[in-house]
């Protein structure tokens, strides 16, 4: 199934494969979800900042090396204009990686799409390590179905 | 001089002014830059997750209470479109405080701008530590004159 050739009418969509893309590990799906623009940004947590398409995916082909990472994004916070779509989510991690095993910890993920010709595609990830427990203040309800 | 009721009329004069008021610890100028929307959202270093005025003035609030800090955007990354600014960058930050004597460590910050009636507003800001000192590949210019 074609599925890095499809175009993306939403933020969601897009978000939908990025993390269906991580589950997989697969690499193509993944980058296919960018912009083209070489000015993307992508942060890994705990990580330097990387700009453009051979830095980015070189270090989630360094990720998906490991094995899949199951990542179940909750607590999204959105907010959009025309042209752009910036989310804000909580990460539940499952690997059997240092995170995974740190219970005191979670992971806030920006999001930023942006509308191109070719659908919404991914501008910037920043994703970070932040102390305790995902707060509970907010209703957790998964995002993706 | 009234520089709270300011109307900006670029991110980069808005992101002039929240550096400004950090430096300057003024928590009216802080929050006069922010959209007026209880959809914003504040990342500190470390730290969880905080939306809405009340949360994140509650926060700035706190960090001014322990003395200015002064932060030196360098390596100014941006990318725009007409209704939104997403600018990433590397702070420079001068504190007595655990994270200044920590000379193997540099914070990345996402500062998403959107325009509004009242000119260019802070919608997003996502600080986090990330190891190791700045990377050098990009030149580093200061952005703020």
């Amino acid at each position: 199934m074609p599925r890095k050739k499809q175009v993306h009418t939403s933020a969601e969509e897009t978000e939908m494969a990025f993390y269906d893309a991580i589950n997989r590990a697969d690499i193509d799906a993944m980058m296919a979800l960018w912009a083209e623009e070489e000015e993307i940004v992508c942060i890994h947590p705990g990580a330097s900042r990387l700009i453009g398409h051979a830095a980015i995916r070189a270090s989630w082909e360094a990720i998906f090396a490991r094995g899949s990472v199951h990542i179940r994004p909750i607590l999204l916070h959105a907010t959009h204009n025309v042209m752009t779509s910036m989310h804000n989510i909580v990460e539940e991690v499952q690997r059997n990686n240092t995170l995974s095993e740190q219970q005191d910890v979670h992971i806030l993920t920006t999001n930023i799409y942006v509308k191109t010709a070719k659908g919404w595609r991914i501008a910037l990830h920043h994703a970070s390590i932040a102390p305790g427990k995902a707060q509970t203040e907010e209703k957790a309800a998964p995002v993706l179905h």
